[in-house]
């Protein structure tokens, strides 16, 4: 268990650095166009991400992310206080690894983000952003499990750009960006407002997957048969 | 059945919010470089629906076209009946969608486009686009059924790039896209020879698969053993 | 054979409708800027390319390209009056996929290019990305032949930006592009030293694959036993 | 052994070749923009370096890299004295590389950089980069053997942007990019300090994976089994 949390907070780590490194790259060298700073952050976090999955996946199961674990433990997948454990070190690893991107371009190692995130539109786009998320892994999950890693990058890349709030998607991920006044930040105060729509993201995309995909026997250890019919 | 009905309208409505919803942003980010916005529009694009296609094909097929639909129907690998309903389901998905992308980024949710694509090249695009997908759809089903999904995101981004049109190649898609004013928008008066052009090319790529891929006792339900010679 | 030969022709044209037509598209709407027109170019044909060779494969081997089917007639793979209508197929479908690129864009179909290409660094670069396409051909069909479609569009997608001559790497492909007046043009009177430079990389990677990779049992049809040595 | 080395000198040749050429014609086509140049340089590092690791992997392993062969030394997988041969290799392939590159864009074959990278955050930078890039090989040769070259090239792509460094991540890289004054360039004053964290990120890349990856019965040839608990 101990392998576990480190792995998760690690990985998160290194997610947060890949997110905030890339932002700042970006916003350096792009001259003022947003759009090419967003491809480079895009990039770098579709890329990274597949690869941290792949690496961490066989340790912990590669959440990095506190609705994963929150979905996975709604399916009695993890047991409560591993996941408490598991979301823990996810927000700590993800603050650390802000403090390493911000280490690696020399720039304050603590900051506070001053860019606004607001508004029901970035609300509506989190919200989406999580559940394509979430019904992602627990749909690929199942049915093509060796392609998962790339899944959950390409599902992250799309977000960036086809949602307002440039898909966050992830609580620990939210939390950590406000610590950076760079181009990945968000303002402490927008945090909550991100945080609760992508847990309505996730627990509709619960909802959505129990409804369309039918349970099989190889669906996992939550779900007992006699739930066959959810 | 229903589920596949709502797999198709979901999967739908998905698409269409990735499509214009990551039009919008690349628009605005852009700063009036009309080919950075095409290089957001085709990631964003190319990676959901890479991502759509892996999570719906499981349940319903993940055609999210009614083009595709129509040579399934065609090729007797679904009944008239459910076609419709598949239809009728991307179409009301397709709109939803967009209405999704438009709350997303507080726009009007209703709009009506006013951006011309028309003109014989247009046409000429729209064919190749539609004829190119359905070929990679009916040959990688056959032979490469696991590197499908890759296979369809890849051509659409290619025909994002190749094709004058921009590839739609899915007429709803086409009708959704004439409901926002936006990059990727579309006037209602050019829909239909969009249409007329997709149907022309879906039917000569199921022409060309039928003269060019020998038909092998692995291709599908649909063709009964005496039409092998076809 | 008709259906190889067919298969030839269809390929390399809609390879060629890539080339050129993401060339135009990229061309108008970089706004003057040629590394965003060429990564929109670069993006296209990688992508179209993987989803041609993954469609044409199982009917013709997708070589699309007179160098790689001259390899493999000195591999003794193919036979010389099949290698012979294979090139053919590939220089007249290279031709057509150009007038369809100009009919999808509204240009005039029978144009010559007036781009200088020349020069020995560009003859020293063409030799460079032939050399590699075949050494990566050559090599994953046997190791890694699942990854094959993926690997030459990667291949061609470096080449596009780490050689001087953007890559062509196929005779057929320089000689259909000669005649087009646009982004992908080359001047008929640099086509030659292409050609020339191609064969040279093309004999290169043969040799070099020869030397470096041993031998077995899964090489191929077209090595006796007895050179087992070579 | 020859043929092990000598595919080890040609490969780490053309990754300099893509590195350096692409960053040529980067910095030529992208009118001033650094960001669009360094969108082309990471789509043809990462695109060529999954390729030549498909390649090569079946001769040598496909190290290209001193780190990388470096680790493999101290998990007694390679002898010392091949080791030594493959770092030797990989370091005179590199400068080779490196002058095919300015041979292909006609620039002078010896030069040396005056590129200026230096400083506490460029040393974290690049421990990182090889860090990430050393467990990403340690772990995916075990659990992913399939998706390893993928790997490699993806995490090399985030590297490019989320380290101030831009991750060379590999010593016989850095001696090559010393001898170019282009974009990729480095000056040799700076290399040192480079090749330091390079080192140390690669140690601490083989501790962390003794501590959270459980050693199995597939781990691989050079670990005894009583050393399972290391």
């Amino acid at each position: 268990m101990i392998r576990k949390i480190a792995a998760e907070a690690l990985g998160t780590a290194l997610l947060l650095a890949i997110v905030v490194g890339s932002g700042i790259m970006g916003e350096r060298l792009a001259g003022g166009n947003e759009a090419i700073a967003l491809l480079g952050n895009t990039l770098a976090t579709a890329a990274g991400l597949i690869v941290l999955i792949l690496i961490f996946a066989p340790v912990s199961g590669a959440h990095f992310n506190p609705a994963v674990t929150g979905i996975f433990l709604l399916r009695k997948e993890i047991a409560p206080r591993p996941a408490a454990l598991y979301m823990l070190a996810q927000i700590i690893g993800g603050a650390l690894g802000v403090f390493l991107a911000h280490a690696m371009f020399d720039a304050d190692i603590l900051q506070t983000s001053a860019k606004a995130r607001a508004g029901a539109g970035q609300a509506i786009g989190e919200a989406t952003a999580t559940f394509m998320l979430l019904l992602t892994i627990l749909a690929c999950r199942r049915a093509r499990p060796d392609a998962l890693p790339f899944a959950v990058g390409l599902v992250i890349a799309a977000g960036y750009w086809f949602t307002s709030s440039t898909s966050f998607a992830n609580p620990a991920v939210t939390i950590a960006r406000t610590m950076t006044d760079s181009f990945a930040g968000i303002r402490p105060a927008d945090a909550p407002m991100f945080i609760t729509a992508q847990a309505a993201g996730a627990a509709l995309a619960l909802g959505v997957f129990r409804l369309l995909f039918a349970p099989t026997g190889a669906d996992g250890a939550g779900r007992p048969p006699q739930a066959a019919s959810g």
